[in-house]
């Protein structure tokens, strides 16, 4: 009866809203035209390009010789010189001409994909949406005006651009062997252009897509779109497996929202590891399921936080984009907050010296904390924490432990441990301890296997006492654990511990500190002077940083890649993007291309590269006056 | 005919827009609810108000020991200390309890204020607007649930805020003289808080707001507002009249929008000038009117101009908000682009080495140019252009003529000045075109005075090779001019030349560029390496940079204020928050309050000034993990 009566008003304000709809027809027929930004006034230049100073064409301002329109920058950098536009540069490009289309975005199209699996073709409509989104953004009045209409002219109306992706596997997720090469084509005739991919997999088609975005350009002489309508073949592979970029969520939580950011902004740069820090000692942030107390103690907030939902999508997200999203779960030091509750559900302490002062004494920095190897039931904990990470982050094939930055001072500071040390070794010694935290590694990893049934997973590592020279072998299995470097390249001490872990046969991920932490070079944030790691990493200098170098010829085969760093003492959602853009850029410049030249040989098209970042909505931080961009090459040092 | 025949549609339509707004009241009656955030856990934590080392009380984070609703920490942080969390901090605080009223933003209300003028009951009416929009932006749920509803309970709905303005004087524009004095006072009843605030003028007025803005916050734990509701007395003015931030949009265009949000953070830490380097060697984005060729070949692109609109907007925005707008107009060096236009209007060479190679030979930075002082053309062109500026900055008290950077050997490798000089002197040597350097600033000024009719107007100059020791008196009228003092305060030399120019009578305005220049500590933009001013500067650096230090006691009198500076050779919309906030706040602080103490005493309400800032809009760049935020003091060195 209540039903019934509620259901009358629901039926009545429906027929009502079938009414109003077709009156807001009317409306929109008879409506004000949408407010036009004022007139645009026409600068007295043009670009031509030009071999001024005998070191290669560039894209020179003139003063226009009549009132015709003459060439934009834009279209100018599409078509001068060698090496353009692309970012990062690909193996090798073939044929490509001089020559433009015009065209608008609603008229760009792929072609029949209808013989990929389900999957792949939601993944080719997915990532498509994103790239169209980018061909919009770039376009200035459709941002400006804010109604999303083009508004050029009918002369581009017409001209269609149709991609057809050929895809040989129906590989669907990334993993370490997943073959990420492609190679592109194009060709035009008056009516269209068409461009082909063609990939072994969905992953080389991806990069193959983005690498067609950057050649073409928004053209603001005619107020449209202009693309490269000729190439004879870009084939493209990257030089190492492993390009990434790691973020420490804990220091300061990063809203899901910025996470899915800078996956696009990776993906802009075929960057394919999110390295994800998730906890550290500061907070724990990961919602878990099982035991709930991690992050209702350890999290900063209750609106701070990663469901088991949250993560999944961003795995999915990025695996779309060709991103691989990894967790790290940093054991047995860096942990803290999230850990107290033990003893109120008798677990007894699973962590020792939590926020315990002075600091100095127990850390590197505040808080302290570190598990408590001498409660057994820390692997209880441990055990649901891998299995919910496991399933947040499925498919798991790389799983970070962390395992840096132990302070022996904080474990001899527990009166259980000393105990249990003393009941286990005649003679407790520093080395006892060594002993202790390698075979909680051990018993980490056996954990990790058992519990979630996954055998083939490969752990990472941080550099740390443990993998000083002679040591890493003695303590860890190069089978099991790939060993992440963040020990300096300027630094010959640091260079003997690498040579050492990469002859002993561990696989190697390069994040040297001294080139690829992105945190460093602002002031101190306890006391005053300057944070730990500075000077700040110049994109120069990211750039520069040759990973090989790092050990000698013979072991060069170990190292799988690269990842930058950015540790979030210091940032947070508000300056992500300019810490990590367009220095991300760079670093995955070097591990895509790994070029034989330096940062000043890529500097023009770094330059327009971030310029397009920013286009597509990533606020990276500025290198240089516009001046140097509208003026190709004359910002130099002699 | 056509008229009458338009006509119908637009009254059928107005018709059925009455019909749809009606069925729109029916629709709201029966829609599903707004989507509800998922239901947030709750932690087990609250804060107490505790003096636990013995160095003042601090809130710390404990266990909660029931089930009840703890104290918040951001009602703790409301009501713990003596200091709290006013930035700048007033002169005097007497009176404050510790008791809070909880209440929303819709019921907060300004009393009667029809006593006032016209102009200033409007200017009444738009910061409180800004106010109002502050209290909803502090509020999470507002901005999450996007619809600008407030949710809280009726517990709080009926809670009455007043604020009643008693304004003494009708002063309604920024000068020199402006007293910015005020006092506040708050009384409660169970019903109802009132805040009084008393000031001499609106200006003071107006600070007052801001500061009773400061003393109220966001309460998680209740979802509401929570205010301190008794004070006894406030009473604040600052220290010095001229606090500032100078911006450069030459090197890089910024926004008006993005403008406008830097006055409104400027307003939140009561800075009261924003000084305009709109123009640089490197573009002109004045859109002139006389001479539209400025702009025409000066502005980086036809979007990227300041018409005499916009420009009058962001004075008439800052004016409300307490923020006296000043132009800079750079001269004779750092001018070039924009100014290239002379021959073709028979107005001769306007700008001499304009974008001149190699432009190490010419100037200190790419791209060079300098006006061409042997033309006289030249000061027609510039009356137009301080006649233009004047009317747009209008009304005018400071007018910025640059003045530093002048490169002798740039005019002496144009022919043209050469053979000027040669006429003019036996003898042409860098004496002589210093003498010809002074001239143009004293010309400048009377063309000025003459072209604007403003006569009491006070020329500015940054310190140069013209204000070294022994010079400035010789070439310029301190009655004229004020100094800006951009040396560092770290070097006995430069502190020579400043006590010079204050023992001469100058008025100073200090921006020390080794505390104060804040583009400082990134990569080099021209080769590799550091930008020149590195390191960065540290909000700790920027806190302690005392200006009285600058000169000996019996001069510190002529110490007007300072100003920090943002050159945008490596900075524009995407980072421009972040490199002003929250350093822009220490300067804030060390301007208004000009406390005794150092960075360190005021770190706890830094921290949270600048969670403020964010909560305001504001991308500020973080300081510390919120670790520290949530754990107050324990971020230390011993």
């Amino acid at each position: 009866m209540a039903m019934s009566e509620n259901t009358k008003p629901g039926l009545f304000v429906g027929l009502l809203v079938v009414v109003c709809v077709v009156i807001t027809v009317s409306i929109i027929v008879t409506r004000d035209p949408v407010p036009q930004p004022e007139p645009l006034f026409s600068q007295p230049y043009e670009y031509v390009c030009q071999d001024v100073t005998g070191s290669g064409p560039r894209c020179v301002k003139v003063v226009r010789t009549d009132d015709s329109n003459g060439t934009s920058l834009n279209v100018c950098k599409l078509t001068c010189g060698e090496r353009r536009l692309i970012w990062p540069y690909p193996v090798s490009v073939e044929g490509m001409g001089t020559e433009m289309s015009r065209f608008i975005p609603i008229n760009v199209m792929y072609g029949d994909i209808s013989s990929h699996s389900t999957q792949i073709q939601d993944f080719i409509k997915e990532n498509w949406e994103a790239f169209k989104g980018n061909l919009e953004m770039i376009h200035p009045d459709y941002v400006t005006n804010g109604v999303g209409e083009w508004t050029t002219s009918d002369t581009y109306n017409k001209f269609k651009v149709y991609v057809n992706f050929i895809i040989k596997t129906g590989v669907s997720t990334i993993s370490r062997t997943t073959i990420e090469s492609y190679s592109l084509n194009i060709s035009s005739t008056a009516e269209r252009s068409t461009v082909t991919i063609e990939a072994i997999t969905y992953f080389g088609a991806r990069h193959g897509l983005e690498t067609f975005s950057q050649l073409l350009n928004y053209d603001a002489e005619n107020n449209c779109l202009q693309m490269i309508n000729s190439l004879g073949r870009i084939y493209d592979e990257p030089f190492f497996r492993h390009r990434g970029l790691s973020l420490d969520t804990s220091r300061n939580y990063i809203p899901v929202k910025s996470i899915k950011k800078t996956i696009d902004a990776m993906a802009a740069n075929k960057l394919n590891y999110f390295h994800w820090h998730i906890t550290d000692t500061h907070s724990f942030p990961f919602k878990m399921e099982s035991w709930p107390q991690m992050h209702e103690y350890g999290a900063y907030s209750p609106r701070q936080v990663y469901s088991h939902k949250d993560v999944s999508e961003i795995v999915r997200y990025g695996n779309v984009r060709g991103v691989k999203v990894y967790p790290e779960l940093d054991s047995p030091a860096h942990i803290g907050n999230g850990w107290q509750w033990g003893p109120t559900q008798e677990l007894g302490t699973l962590a020792v010296c939590v926020n315990q002062e002075p600091w100095q004494s127990y850390c590197v920095e505040p808080p302290c904390g570190q598990l408590n190897i001498a409660n057994p039931r820390i692997y209880d904990v441990l055990a649901s924490v891998y299995k919910e990470l496991a399933d947040a982050f499925s498919p798991v094939q790389y799983f970070h432990f962390g395992g840096d930055e132990v302070s022996i001072d904080c474990w001899n500071s527990s009166a259980e441990i000393r105990d249990w040390m003393s009941a286990k070794y005649d003679n407790v010694t520093k080395d006892s301890y060594f002993d202790e935290w390698a075979n909680f590694h051990s018993r980490s990893m056996e954990i990790f296997e058992n519990v979630t049934g996954i055998t083939d997973v490969k752990g990472i590592l941080w550099t740390s006492s443990l993998t000083e020279a002679g040591m890493a072998a003695k303590y860890l299995d190069p089978e099991k654990f790939i060993i992440q470097i963040w020990t300096y390249q300027n630094n010959n001490d640091s260079l003997g511990d690498v040579e050492d872990i990469a002859s002993k046969g561990f696989e190697l991920i390069i994040t040297n500190a001294d080139a690829w932490y992105l945190d460093c070079g602002v002031g101190a944030w306890v006391g005053n002077g300057f944070n730990w790691c500075s000077p700040y990493k110049p994109w120069q200098t990211v750039y520069d940083n040759n990973p090989l170098l790092m050990v000698s010829p013979e072991y060069r085969d170990k190292i799988i890649g690269g990842e930058a760093a950015l540790w979030t003492e210091q940032a947070d959602a508000q300056t992500l993007d300019s810490k990590l853009w367009p220095r991300g850029a760079a670093l995955a410049e070097r591990l895509w291309s790994n070029p034989n030249g330096t940062w000043a040989d890529a500097e023009l098209r770094m330059i327009l590269h971030r310029q397009r970042l920013v286009e597509r909505g990533i606020a990276a931080e500025r290198l240089q006056p516009q001046w140097c961009f509208e003026n190709e090459g004359l910002c130099y040092i002699l």
